[in-house]
């Protein structure tokens, strides 16, 4: 036993630890996604939920992690290590913490960008052709983003910075449910003739509320695990991460207590999450309070760009996906090019605007952010536009009015208090 | 400080992780139970969840463990440190993890095998009599059953291989639970008396969906930790783990939407549930498509056995815990006879049958799966037996109609909600 | 690569799995209060539960902190570090485990304490006030008590045992809670005016249950994490947790069958919560055996404490916060007095009264829970009296009676239920 094999034990450990953690945020964006809408619909997007993962895991293992890690080809995508990736060789990961944990923590990190879509979309998307869509993020939309940045593609190579996914992870899922909201157009009864938004409740702000009390546990993992190993910045990054959710959070209720005089509960909820996604990219090179702006920035984003994007885009965002993970995904990516002022392990790096390091990164960061959303933008307007043209996106009027849960599955997520209740 | 004390504290945060991971599972439990069961029995279904829990830990470190683990007496029990088990010598994982420790994680599993029973008889059996079945598998059935396998008893010696549980563990629940639902019998309105079995649906498809996400997450210490040290297999662990749940549910998906038509949301849950069991008895031995296949065959197990059971053999089994536990529990245990051939650390052992080891391990694995059975069906059905003639099983009819909630505990568990209803 | 830095290494990530699982406590919490109370205020529930953790993070990291670890005045109060602890010198754990995973871990705590207030004032408070209260816990309350124990203060120099915080923690939110009840006065409809009190119970046990669940899962990273390092007593300190959780509900659902002929399901719940207080103060220094003593003596005071409180003393705590948190704080300080002879890494430290050790120990653990229960009994009383002059602590009586979720945030966090129920 050498020290050396000690430290890989430990970062096994770590890795793992995050891991599990990252995969728990399954369980937290099922019950955000649920809580958020109708009860007429919430087996629906519980199932959803779980295709994401279940699709997710066996095609990014067969292909995604060979489109993500393979070796490059001109810098845009990987190929090779199809069906048996952990065969790969010249992954460092792989000899750090075996290549079957690197795959792991690859693989739940790909079905969290791919169940941020089910939210957008939810209420009033035929279930088979939502299986279409998620599969086709873990299989090759989300893979190619992550070679980009973090697989030796053009935008790593570059310097971008997202140390654990504000553009990689929650962009791209963010992107495909602004695109999948706006194809699939609004659910019946959200708009009125004279386009005004009627405001349509979730069915249990409780669930809400412990969703996002899941994904910020969890998120502990995803941004203090994205080190793949055991650091001195894993304090840090835990520090840079509580703090923006909880700014983020605060930041929605102030605003929305003077703006609508009464706090908004469902809308600081998604502050915390703003919070959390913005400060995803930067979390490990900003400092603490970077951090804190970080956080109130997002929360100003989501207090004003839900409404934007519900009242003056009339975009149908049952959940407010498209605020929450597209434009704080975006944003939380910039400010890097402007905060970035901590060097893990000291307290003195001077590389972002704001501290003297130059427009350099952040034209770097711009480039990261429009390059993946021309990516995910484009490839799943096709997507979604073929699946319009060959089947239709959209359950029939009666499905929508009824409930996708009766329709499509044949049961009803609480028939007991419903049979009750008639 | 030496090398030796640092792996050691290394393991210890590692079956640490495991064991609080697997005694997570008591709240997966809980809400699948819960949640697929109806709303007037489900704080009746909480408290014997909680019950398990806590006579279960009690009983198992005063009894179980020297049951378990205490000097073996002819291969078939253990003898030894009760009341005070951490007084044992000539445990291996004593010196390893301390024996405290190693008492903590023993006690979650066994915890584990004791909640699997109180889905079965949901809904009339008498809490009272429910207390004493649970403290008798935690007390006896289970320690006996780990003892042969895991305790120095003649399956281990004779070469039997479960990694974490899926003989003995699940199927100990399993067992248990399909001898007290026939014992009990089912439920009023369950069957016609034509012999008709009518769905009775439960009352919150949410929670049973997070508390299948919690078993998920949870599984990944149940069967990582089983090494009781953090090994370069870890990261195998947990991708045959994962892609076997994975497989499991899709699986169900496709099949149940080919045959209802519709896919069926808590068959999917179910199928889930039914890979991470399957897979838990091979989780180490089998490669990554070996996983993939024991999951399929998982999914398949779910969606042909829930329904025999159900409708063919007329078994009222309200969550379905016969065919996640009992079935998959054994196929899975026999399957490592066929697919064994990982060789932990490498990728080439040859030990299972289709890899030309011949039928020596799937002999000895046949012999585990039916030595358990014919104890755990026989001790139970003594046990259920004798509390019958003594007490009766069932609640009266009118408790049984009007919900235990109410009649066994004084509380409905929705009161604020039921009030309003009326 | 040395041996002290892999050991640092392990501290770090152990450090860290402890603080994610107390910051899921949050979600335990949440889970408890809202499901112990009525639907209509589930959301004003869930929203003060979120405001305790973002306002927590904030003032803590910038005031309270400084105020507990800083520089130490008089053995009273920390004062140095503001704004920016992680600059603070002398901090031994700042050493073994970097300045802001020491912050972070302690930040967690100190939103456990302040938490524990919004239960035992839930649905009648105005949400103004308490933010201002759950800020004043943060900042000051709690750090001050933290620093007396734990920070370089008079109590830690005495010799006072609260290794995870039964008083500095628990008893802290606990007497907040006493003294908010009492001033916030009864919700209206608890009692009649002859006095007799009625039941108003809560609308999901089932969301409870979870709750409790997640804190018993939370707890263990609260208590074997205290000893922020990977030790040989992870295990002692897991099994005592475990048990005296185990022994106190059980404890209380055998005396509640005996005293209402009906075992009580959340008294019960209460019971483990209850155990897993009593045993924080003493979990290192007591053995196995007297963690069970403790868990059967908090579930006695559960038992009869909370009736107690709410019948006898006519406070209305919708929770039972003050029986749980308070009352077993402080017995449990107690109890170490008496019961501590365990010396950690050993089995036979000899320090408490009944194995000899005298009432030296008793003595000043009764000091440490007499200054606590002072200081914050008084500045509590004080910032409530404060707050009831300037502002008045209720809503008004038509928010009570029609919910504060309507009222004060706009919402029902059922609408989607409730339409179709009215």
């Amino acid at each position: 036993m050498e020290l050396l094999v000690l430290q890989q034990y430990i970062d096994i450990a770590w890795v793992f630890l995050a891991s599990v953690l990252v995969f728990f945020m399954q369980a937290g964006f099922s019950m955000v996604e649920t809580g958020f809408t109708r009860a007429k619909n919430a087996g629906n997007i519980i199932m959803k939920n779980f295709v994401d993962f279940m699709i997710g895991s066996l095609l990014f293992f067969c292909f995604g992690f060979a489109f993500m890690f393979g070796p490059d080809v001109g810098g845009f995508i990987g190929m090779g290590g199809f069906f048996n990736p952990q065969n790969l060789t010249d992954i460092p990961a792989f000899d750090s913490v075996t290549p079957e944990l690197f795959i792991f923590f690859q693989t739940v990190f790909a079905g969290t960008a791919a169940t941020i879509v089910s939210g957008a979309v939810a209420g009033r998307t035929k279930f088979s052709v939502y299986c279409i869509i998620s599969a086709f993020v873990s299989l090759i939309i989300y893979p190619v983003v992550g070679h980009w940045a973090w697989g030796g593609g053009f935008l790593g190579t570059m310097g971008f910075v997202d140390f654990a996914g504000s553009t990689v992870v929650h962009s791209v899922g963010g992107w495909t449910a602004l695109v999948g909201a706006i194809m699939v157009g609004p659910r019946i009864g959200k708009y009125n003739k004279d386009g005004k938004a009627n405001a349509i409740p979730g069915h249990s702000l409780t669930l809400g509320a412990l969703g996002v009390f899941i994904l910020w546990f969890a998120w502990f993992g995803f941004n203090c695990g994205s080190t793949l190993a055991v650091t001195l910045d894993v304090g840090h990054i835990a520090m840079t991460t509580n703090l923006a959710a909880a700014a983020g959070g605060l930041t929605v209720m102030l605003l929305t207590w003077a703006k609508y005089k009464k706090p908004d509960i469902s809308m600081t909820l998604n502050g915390v999450l703003g919070g959390l996604v913005a400060i995803t990219a930067g979390c490990l090179v900003v400092t603490l309070w970077g951090a804190i702006l970080i956080g109130v920035i997002a929360g100003v984003v989501i207090t004003f760009g839900i409404p934007f994007i519900d009242q003056i885009l009339k975009i149908d965002d049952p959940v407010g996906a498209i605020g929450v993970h597209c434009m704080n995904g975006v944003v939380g990516t910039l400010l890097v090019g402007l905060l970035a002022n901590y060097l893990p392990g000291t307290e003195d790096a001077v590389t972002g605007l704001l501290y003297g390091g130059g427009f350099a990164l952040l034209g770097v960061q711009t480039i990261g952010v429009l390059s993946v959303a021309a990516w995910t933008v484009g490839t799943s307007f096709v997507l979604f536009f073929v699946l319009k043209k060959a089947f239709g996106l959209r359950v029939d009027k009666v499905v929508e009015i009824e409930g996708l849960d009766v329709h499509e599955h044949g049961i009803e997520a609480y028939s007991d208090f419903v049979s009750r209740m008639n």
